[in-house]
This record gives structure tokens, C-alpha cells and sequence, in this order.
């Protein structure tokens, strides 16, 4: 069987092609008993618009763009589960994007997206340096835009976040009560609003519940290795009771060094961790986790870029949307019995 | 700044349009000297070709469709990082789709993928079933497909997988060398060759090397509390001593089992586990594992079908590829000493 294209259908219909076009394209011109009857024929048929040409008319690609640093991470992968749910429903295609946490990936990307290749753009932001003129372009040339996790705070556009300062309040709170009397915290180098947001989460509940308690901030290197011999050190040289990882990676390298220089957690060191990952309670010991609502936070994302491709939605009463995180308490904090 | 089209630079070069346009589409018509000022031009300007207008003059996309059952998984986040290395490189863009292993929403995948808007196609199949109509149609429409992982073998595509009978047999041969003498075999009931495969590895290694063992055949349902309801049910009636689950997911479900009904792996039942796993070292015990080549297979299987769209590729000399996995020996099978 060959394409079957318009012509054929209208051939068969016994109706002029335009009458056809102006049929599938639900057009208020077209009668109701016609419409059914091209619908019918189309489906019997498995008729498949032309999408090009198609696109040009409609000036609609029916295609989002879902822009993320990486892949290979439960946070993103429930993001997207999240996501193509909404997209799904709306009989729309997701263009898939990795910026690898490079910047200058991000803004190439982007400034492809600025052309009309796509309906609208979910964009995790690989990192912020100032350098913004990309999204200020997509938004100028009217590509709805919605950010979710890690956001250009100084942009103009609806952010999808969870509340990361509250739940790392909590985090540290957590540690505080368990009896940490010495808490470092873990962050990744990347100037992004989200890990800011954590580690003030982090100073402020030690200056509030344990002001006894000087602050031991660590700055990891992207790379494994470095990350790993920064940990190591770290916890060898200053023996803190209690770590705090504001990315689960780092839980994860903090667990092997652990294993490695044989300190028992929780008994000597107490570990929480923002995470995601689908096997924390199998790990050794479990671990206690401020899970974010990844699968949630795509969804919204989602229907507020829907919202904005639909056109419902005036600029002025965007909002921003905050979802909820929760503490899940585990072994990797237990206090000894 | 307004959108940059094909016009302004035609105007800003004092060229015509037409000249512009065979120029960024590096027509051999126009010279050298020529387009590298049309180039030139274009970069500074940031122009974007309208990817609509420009797919129906060159029918190409530039875009490929990868089709995945699941997301929240990691062999196929591995896949897709390998897939994504050679579509970067190539300039091309993705498409993604998941079809929760629902073979209707596979088939309307196909189907809608098969009229142009895509230059070829990569798909994990959601299961067979004998219904290859769609296959057919796409092989017929000329779109390229390459196969991988989880693939329809009776179509006539090249096929990227990994070596999944003989890992089966080295998985179960590595449970008889550990001493066990009741080994269990965990399936999902999903009817794709792969399955088929591993369990003919499990069941050939049990009458080559443990002939006097009765093979035991558990098929789990999808559902995640069917599935521990079954594996319990199983532990608990028939003691195995080795349990080899064929998925990740029936191993760490089958972790949680072990725990409520304290079993303790691996001295009262030794686990393996086909498994992409990356946090499989940390689990409690950390978790043998047959180790599947993800991101290689994701890269080769791009590669495949580059070799299709690039037609540099004769029909006649396409092969399958099967790439090696890995046996990785941890604490799950060790042997008491």
C-alpha cells in the first residue's frame, strides 16, 4: 500500500480536495455529516497528514522541546514520565534535548528552538552565568516557555520548582535532632538558583537550631573521581557526624567512600540526601531522602505550557507553581537504639 | 530583534533569494566564495532555517524517532545517552516515544511515523505478538528502522542487541558454581524474543551443567504487588536457594521479598539479576549482575540506522549486531567462607 495522501481521499469521496483539507483541518465550513464522513474514510485508510506541510498551514507543529541537563538520573526520567502524560493527551510530539550541563549546548539549542521548529519549550537550565540573551530571544520571537527544577530566576517566565529551601531546612533539621553535632554539606560547583536556594536552607537552620555549629560547606567537582577524593578527604580530615548531599550523585560517592575508609553509617556518620532514587530504600544502609515530586513537577510544567500554547493563559496571571517536597526517613539517619 | 529569514540576508549581501537559499543549501551550483559569505552571514545573524519549509524542499527532517517502552529505567537512559552521542554529531534532532509496553500505542506510534515526519527509526519493541502490520508498512513507506534490545524477529531490519542466551547460560552457571542446587527462574509474561532467549539460556545451562535440578519457571505480572505477591508466594513454598531474575525490576522487588520474609541473601538464596543498575554495588548486599552494554548499544544501533538515512548502506549488506555483557560478581552470590 502506498501513502494515501488527500487526493486519494477526496477521489474516493467523491468531494473536491479542498473541501477534504478544509474537513480534516475541522474547519466551521465544513458540515458536520462531511466532516464525519472524511474523519471515517481517513482512519479506515491510516491517512497521516503530511507534517511539513501540514505545519506550514497550521503554523502548528504539534511538537514541544523538553531541554534537560541529563539523562541517566530518576529525577529526570520521572520528570519526562510527568510530561509526555500531558503531552500524550494533547496528541503532541516531544523533541528530547541534553545540555550535558553545558551552557553553551543550552543556548544552541535554544536559539534553534527560536524558529518555529516547536509550539513551546520546557527548559531545565544547565547552569546561570548572567548570559540570558538566548531565553530573551525565544521569548521575544512568542515561543511559550516554561521552566521546571533549575530556572533562570531572572527571567520573565513560569518556574516549576519544589521548595527546595524549606526541605533543606528540613533536611537539616533532621540531622540536628538525629544529634549531628558536626554537619557538612555537599554541593556540585554549578551556579544554579536551586543549589543556592539548598545550601541557604542549609546555613539558616544551622544558625537558627544549632548556631553552636560552624558551617562545613563542600564544593565537589563535577567529575567522579575528584568528587570522590574531595569526600574522602573531607570526611577524613574534619569527621563530621553528619552529611548533608544536595544531589543525590554525591549521596551516592559519599556511600562509597564510606565503604572505603570503613566509616559505619549511621553510627558514625548520619547521611540524607535530596534523591530520587527508585532503590534508596534497598541501599546499604537504606537512605533517608527529601524526595522531590519529579513526576508532578513535569505534569505541571506540561499543562502550564499547554495553557500558554492554547493561548488561555494572559501573560500578566502566569504564576509560578512551588510543589512539595517529603522527608522519607530511613536507616541511613537512624538513631541508635 | 526580529526572526532573521532568508530574505534579510538576500537583501544584507545584495544576492537574490534564490542565490541565498541554493547557497545554504550548499547547492553545487552556487561557488565557494559565494557561500562562505551566505554562511558567513547566517552565523552572525543567528539565522534559523524554518525547519517546516525547509523539511519539504529538501525531504529531509533531520530528525530521527526513538520509540522505548519505558523511561524510569536505567539501560534505556543508557541507550538513549548513546543514541543521543551520534544524533548530536549528526545534527539531528530526536523524537522521543514511550509506549508503556502497550502495543496499540506502538502501532499508532508507527503508523503516525509512517508519512515523512521522521528520516528513520529506532524502536524497542513492546512486546510481539504476531500483529507486524505496522513493521510492514514502515519498511514499505522506505523509512529506515533499526531494531534494538527488544526486537521483532521475524522483520527484516538490523537488530542491536546483546548476547542474552549466553549470559543466561554464564548467569545460571554462575548460581550452580556458587553451590545452589534449586534455582529459580523470574519472567515477566511479555511475549518478546529476549524473554525467550534468556529463559532457553536458564533452562539449556540447568540440563547441561545441573541436569538433576528441576527447572522452576516463575512468571511475574507486570504489576508491581501481584509481582511480590507471586515471588513470595514462590520463596516461601519452594525454598529455592538461587534465584535469577531476568529483569532488574523482578530482582529488586525480589530484594524486598527476602526482607519481609527475612531471607537472608546470599546465605539462604543467592540472587543475579540482568541489570543496568547503577547504584547495583551499593545495594544491601550489593547485587550480581549481568551487565547489558546500554550506552553501546544505543550508539551502535544509531550508527545502524545513519548508515540507512545516509544511504551508504545497501539493503543486501545489512547485519545484526550482538554486543557482549558483562558478568559482575558481587555479594548477592557470594559463597560463605
Amino acid at each position: 500500500m502506498s501513502k494515501i495522501n488527500i487526493k486519494d481521499l477526496a477521489r474516493q469521496l467523491n468531494l473536491s480536495i479542498s473541501t477534504v483539507s478544509r474537513a480534516l483541518r475541522d474547519s466551521y465550513e465544513i458540515s458536520a455529516e462531511t466532516k464525519e464522513k472524511v474523519f471515517a474514510l481517513a482512519k479506515a485508510l491510516n491517512y497521516q497528514p503530511n507534517p511539513n506541510a501540514s505545519g506550514l498551514r497550521a503554523q502548528k507543529t504539534k511538537t514541544i522541546a523538553v531541554v534537560i541537563p541529563e539523562m541517566v538520573n530518576d529525577f529526570f526520567s520521572l520528570v519526562i514520565g510527568g510530561i509526555e502524560k500531558v503531552t500524550h493527551q494533547k496528541g503532541y510530539h516531544i523533541l528530547m534535548y541534553f545540555t550535558h550541563g553545558d551552557h553553551e549546548l543550552e543556548v544552541s539549542f535554544i536559539n534553534m528552538l527560536s524558529n518555529g521548529r516547536v509550539d513551546g519549550v520546557l527548559l531545565s537550565v544547565s547552569g546561570e552565568n548572567n548570559q540570558n540573551s538566548h531565553i530573551e530571544e525565544l521569548n521575544r520571537n512568542g515561543v511559550p516557555l516554561v521552566f521546571f527544577d533549575r530556572v533562570c530566576e531572572t527571567a520573565d517566565n513560569v518556574k516549576v520548582t519544589s521548595d527546595n529551601y524549606e526541605s533543606s531546612i528540613t533536611a537539616t533539621r533532621h540531622l540536628i535532632n538525629a544529634g549531628c553535632k558536626k554537619i557538612a554539606y555537599l554541593q556540585l560547583p554549578k551556579n544554579i538558583s536551586i543549589g543556592k536556594k539548598r545550601m541557604q536552607g542549609y546555613l539558616d537552620a544551622l544558625s537558627r537550631y544549632a548556631p553552636q555549629q560552624t558551617p562545613l560547606v563542600v564544593e565537589c567537582a563535577s567529575d567522579y573521581d575528584d568528587a570522590f577524593m574531595t569526600i574522602k578527604k573531607m570526611l577524613t580530615a574534619h569527621r563530621p557526624d553528619g552529611v548533608f548531599a544536595s544531589v543525590e550523585k554525591l549521596a551516592v560517592i559519599c556511600y562509597r567512600v564510606c565503604e572505603k575508609v570503613q566509616l559505619t553509617i549511621p553510627d558514625q556518620v548520619k547521611v540524607i540526601s535530596f534523591s530520587n532514587l527508585q532503590t534508596a530504600s534497598l541501599l546499604n544502609p537504606s537512605l533517608t531522602t527529601i524526595t522531590q515530586p519529579a513526576f508532578d513537577i513535569g505534569e505541571t510544567a506540561a499543562r502550564e505550557l499547554f495553557k500558554q500554547i492554547d493561548g488561555k493563559h494572559k501573560k500578566e496571571r502566569r504564576e509560578n507553581v512551588i510543589l512539595k517536597s517529603l522527608l522519607i526517613e530511613r536507616k541511613s539517619t537512624a538513631v541508635r537504639s
